[in-house]
């Protein structure tokens, strides 16, 4: 006999949530998208057209939603200022959550959903840090593990995002957090699994200028950001985000350690081909996100299916969403006030830590 | 109303088959697969756990398959040996065909597929060429077609194998056909598709060795070969096939054009991983043809599955799968003579062509 | 009638001297080596085997060397603690001088020899960046410059040493001063090359740990350390340096502008040599910073050379290596206090600068 | 005591003399150039200005140069046709020869000059193949020889010359030999040193088109060729020859053994950026042999000048550069014949050899 499949909705059709739902509807063969929820005409529309016809009850309304007989989880895709409220909502009613990341722009906020979390043990709660999934990072941090490269010590990591000559990013900028919490959180979330979950950060310091888009000075935000994030123990991570790739995105990772170096994507590529002209010899780079990582999100709504069916432990905690949460804010707070700033060993702010 | 899934049925469930199986099963949203047959007590084992639970009816035979009720298509990994005998009656039971490559070993046999095809112009019967549907190759083959490279003039293809010292390939050269018609049939598929499809062979001309498996020369095989073949109009391919790569897969091919050139996987590699420790810097290479081609076989699924469903039109002709057969029987027959062998303009075997 | 060759001496046969005394013996054709100066009896030996037999006259004193007859110039290469005075010496001596970096770990020290040159406004007296005269870089520099990237708006450089599990680095670390002032002055001299000799440094901040020589932090020293450096007008670099690497040199340097990227040496490589094995795809690199710029280091003698004979302008201005020690030294204090340091737009530092 | 310097003479002085000259010149410290000759007027005007200032005696007749006091050796660098006889004259005129490649388009004229050179042993006599000297093959011979590919069986490589629209080709194609000759017959020297100089030719087939240029119909020859090379003991090559590469000179060779594999220039880069832009990321390519080469010729004339003034055996056999001409003109028979040319165990052209 073959186990029932998982009962999942999703909680938004924008860009993401389109394609989480297409993910758990086509690509992920133990679960069944039965329902999704968006107050948008425009993304309902496009659901009565590409899920309804397969069975996926369409709401309006995401408590609505949330009491459909037999739902058993969501995976939430919907406007990151509404992530955290409908992720509790969720742990309330009994489901599983698939949270796409951040849990929310605020460390409190963030920390609110682990507390609701932690009531109902049996819950499955991920946010999804979709590197985590992406066969690349899993090899490397498996080679780590082993031993391949020593202790790790020090870690470089970038999220670039294509540059996109539309103004989207301004004002895109006015809720994503700015780009230390909106693009260096999965960085940040990587240095916290490649170094360890239990890592514990000293201080952070950042700096960003505004090249291509100075209008995002008014949301306080910037368009290039570097970072250095001490931790305590003797490792660093040092970070660069950007909207300002001519050639594609460019999300490259080094881990740096004691008798080797880790890297992942130190030369992105969109596919396996090499043109040679006039020009010289170059590659194309994919110029999306989801270009470099359209596999990852399909592995984590597979393993996100088998860890609730299962009854699994999930690939990562979530209170370390809510710790990338802090340490991206701190950098973003950095940015702005030109301020270093510390840590104390239990994770307080302090004037200035012990050297 | 969503329109029905195409009900398909897989015949042979070993190596390759359990992954079409798998494939029609999980990965090919508008396909179902109904039913699968194999003679083999170790692959219908396989078969009980994996596919019966999920709704596929399993056979021994071929033939009792075939007569399922409503079934539409199969799909045809058994052995090379059968493949146009399995080809034929599914063709006259009605049924689409997707079949493994190649048809057969033999030329004659293969036509014979094409003819019986060619009764039935509503069905839709393809030779499985699987990089056809890899996303490098047809990016490469669109740049090509766009007119970056001008007149694509020189083709140079690899197929070459992870050296395997468990003698496998020993056992396999027995019906294989030999390395040419086993492994360059891709290679020469390829040159057909990029030269176009109404290339005409000239001439061909191969020479191998065996360097690590002596024991092939009892089958007439080699496990290195190279050869040219000239086709009329004034372009030529230059091959290499190999069972011997220590690093992993390597299938590399290059388009030399009047005015630039394309190169497919110049630098194989597993993943997007690079490894820095005392030996230098490195990457790992996919130990075997499906680790690079997987998802070109999915794409294969889905796309076949499409044009029977919505009578599209193959993105191959059935009649170029014959074609590479002729051309790979020579080279491998090249390999074992030492002759070069000369084809006219209109495909029969001279002599000698005029220069 | 051929112009008569430049006479030069040269102050120091350690590692780097031994390096320059050959380039100017036999590389350097409009160059003539006629003396040389060390106060060490090993460097004396390897003298009078390898120069003296070539009419090069060997001095122990410095002071000595400089009254040789017909002496035009010099280039010094003892230990970085005599860079200045020996400088300045030669300055009044009537000499062109070539100082190998820094020209003192301290900033005052550093101005008193640019002090003394003005004071000689025909002499030619270059602090000897290498990477200046190394062709990657200049090429890079040419393409910024021709506009291909927009404006160079962010800097990321490394340079960093093979791991040497000797403990050289340790007693090294007593003079260096620093690893900030020692590896990433080089690239703070790139960051003041790409981004304009004019820039203003506005602030700089660092970490640094000791991964593998804890010992280095009797030294205020560490063994990997990052840095930010802002500029004035909205430019930044990142810097990292270490002495680390498993697999080699690896000075990597990444311009970003607001059009595009230039990359100098992203994957380090000893020469064009691919290996195959069972353990990947690898290629070896440089284990010295010699072997990656061995070329520059010929440009440099003779460029310096022809800028001497023929009465050119230098390629870089003397203060500027003021400039680079000052930023290093500032890094270095960062790395040790933990504070950021601001300077204002005249250079003078401030408590804070206004954002 | 320093050892006297070699006394060198340069013949001709075209693209590739003039180069010779100003290495002997500048940049071997153990040789003075002292003569050189050239009947051409343009060439000797060159000379006038870059070499006599310097004490070159210049003559416009090569057999007045041989008689000049105290010359002890010749590079020859004169047009093919006259390679031989000038290198035969100079060994009888008691004078060690560095030849440039080949010696003669002719079998039986290269012969000769070993021949010649047979009957004075004192003397150094060598056929200048420049990759021998190159620091990536040696290193990847080194590599082979110590076994980590075990038995090198299969070798790949190609000389493809970048695109020259001006028509060059044709005109130098009357007297070139053919691009077997001209190109292969550095692949073929390297297949000679790689396989072992004592490796022999068992059977050779070539095919070509004329792409770019058809007018080269007219000598014989072709733009791109492709040829098989076959050895007895179960070796093989295959070369490719082209002079349409868009992207610039791309010499590239595989080194294919039983446990492994060596490339050398598998990714052809001009120098070590990488730019980044809208269309992708690229390197650019040398534009010309002598960008790829020219550390390799100063090696070449470094060494040549050390086994003259030392009496060491030169790093390779002059017969060999025989043999490389008599399979580079059997691949450019094959390509104009369209037959495969077959070889006994001693070296005698045969209809047949036993397979």
């Amino acid at each position: 006999m073959v186990s029932p499949k998982l009962k999942i909705g999703c909680a938004g059709l924008g860009r993401m949530g389109k394609r989480h739902a297409i993910n758990f509807l086509e690509r992920t063969p133990r679960a069944e998208l039965v329902a999704a929820s968006t107050p948008d005409d425009a993304e309902f529309k496009w659901g009565k057209i590409h899920l309804e016809p397969y069975g996926v009850k369409l709401y309006k309304d995401y408590d609505q939603m949330l009491k459909q007989e037999g739902l058993q989880a969501v995976v939430i895709a919907s406007v990151t200022t509404v992530h955290a409220e409908q992720a509790i909502k969720a742990v309330n009613a009994n489901l599983h959550v698939l949270c796409e990341k951040p849990l929310s722009t605020s460390v409190e906020i963030s920390q609110s959903v682990v507390d609701a979390a932690k009531k109902k043990p049996k819950l499955k709660v991920m946010c999804g840090f979709s590197r985590r999934f992406d066969a690349s990072y899993r090899d490397a941090w498996s080679k780590m593990d082993s031993g391949l490269i020593g202790r790790p010590s020090v870690f470089r990591s970038q999220t670039c995002d294509k540059l996109d000559p539309s103004g989207f990013f301004v004002a895109y900028a006015e809720f994503s957090g700015g780009i230390f919490v909106d693009c260096s959180i999965h960085d940040i979330d990587l240095a916290l699994w490649f170094f360890g979950q239990n890592s514990r950060v000293k201080s952070v310091v950042a700096s960003g200028i505004t090249a291509v888009e100075p209008d995002l000075q008014k949301h306080n935000d910037a368009d290039n950001g570097v970072g250095i994030v001490e931790f305590y123990g003797g490792q660093m991570a040092y970070l660069y985000c950007s909207r300002m790739m001519a050639a594609g995105q460019e999300d490259t990772t080094e881990v740096i350690g004691t008798e080797g170096k880790l890297s992942v994507n130190a030369n992105p590529q969109a596919n396996l081909v090499t043109i040679h002209d006039p020009a010289g010899i170059r590659r194309e780079a994919g110029a999306h996100y989801y270009d470099r990582f359209e596999q990852a999100f399909i592995k984590e709504a597979n393993e996100f299916t088998a860890c609730c069916l299962d009854d699994l432990k999930l690939p990562m905690k979530l209170s370390g969403a809510v710790q990338a949460v802090k340490i991206g804010c701190a950098l973003q707070e950095s940015l702005n006030t030109g301020h270093k700033i510390w840590f104390d060993e239990v994770g307080q702010r302090v004037e200035r830590a012990t050297l």
